[in-house]
């Protein structure tokens, strides 16, 4: 069985995370013109799981995929806009589930305690909690990444291939090659 | 007396907000790779106050912004890195004021209470907090800002103003006409 996994690496398709007049323009219409951003529309409106790797910069997402969730986690594509303004309605009614691996120079100390972890919770509040309810999380996150060795890297490599086989099931195939590696890179 | 006040539209210059892979592969090497954001660079370390006007999208920084703190706080510029990468060293000594004015969406419980103000937490602990310790910061946000009438915007731009007076004094000429209106509209 397994999954049928669709690879969308950013920066190698040149991705622009800018939102762009024309998409701002069109945020509060009728229909969010999101003709520039068509085929990642596509995969993200039929895809049942996602896996995102990256690394955290500044507590953040790299500008690219902060700019991913700007132009195509939009009006029409991942929710609706309520008539009210009020809370929004959801539209990522097919994801239902979501795993993350990320990279933080910082101690876990840190990002849990000063900072209360604002990538996990904006994922989980405010992007899946809005627009994917039914969407479980598991959110891995590498501390002091700048000072990784091989041991390390290894034992990380090994979390993420059991975390990945308990989160998506034994048949799993996502733990491929290369994926996991690029991840720990500092 | 006033301030000399120079304006940095990101979007009107069109910023790539995307941290290249030559400023990469130079972030942990002596010198930090540059060349391709040198006016934003000399902008940033040459400035005493920061005015920052944007909306939050994902109780986040709109991508072009992510990207200039991802590209232009970078290493040798905004921050040294440690020896033994432990806590960064401050190099932003010349920054003494932020100010911040942004608009969300959503209700202040859901950003103060559910995500705990990522945006404020992150520029108060990460950014200022590493680059320029002894940098105040105001932060204003307009919250609900999808229904906003005329009425609650001239409340809010009169808030500006004089938060903008209280902070950085009575010559102040940074409550330029336009610069806080943009930052009302939803």
């Amino acid at each position: 069985m397994g999954h049928e996994v669709q690879l969308e690496d950013l920066y190698q398709k040149q991705f622009d995370p800018v939102l762009s007049i024309d998409e701002r323009l069109s945020y509060y219409q009728e229909n969010y013109d999101s003709s520039k951003v068509s085929p990642e529309v596509e995969k993200l409106t039929n895809t049942d799981a996602l896996v995102l790797i990256f690394p955290t910069w500044w507590f953040g997402f790299p500008a690219i995929l902060k700019g991913w969730f700007d132009r195509v986690w939009a009006p029409t594509i991942a929710y609706d806009h309520a008539n009210d303004y009020g809370p929004i309605r959801p539209k990522l009614n097919n994801l239902k589930k979501t795993f993350v691996v990320t990279t933080l120079g910082a101690p876990w100390w840190v990002d849990c305690i000063i900072l209360r972890r604002p990538v996990k919770r904006i994922l989980r509040f405010a992007l899946l909690g809005a627009c994917a309810k039914k969407c479980k999380l598991k959110f891995l996150s590498f501390y002091k990444c700048e000072s990784v060795n091989s041991v390390r890297i290894d034992k990380q490599l090994h979390k993420i291939e059991d975390e990945l086989t308990k989160f998506f099931g034994n048949n799993s195939n996502l733990s491929a090659p290369g994926d996991g590696e690029k991840a720990c890179r500092p």
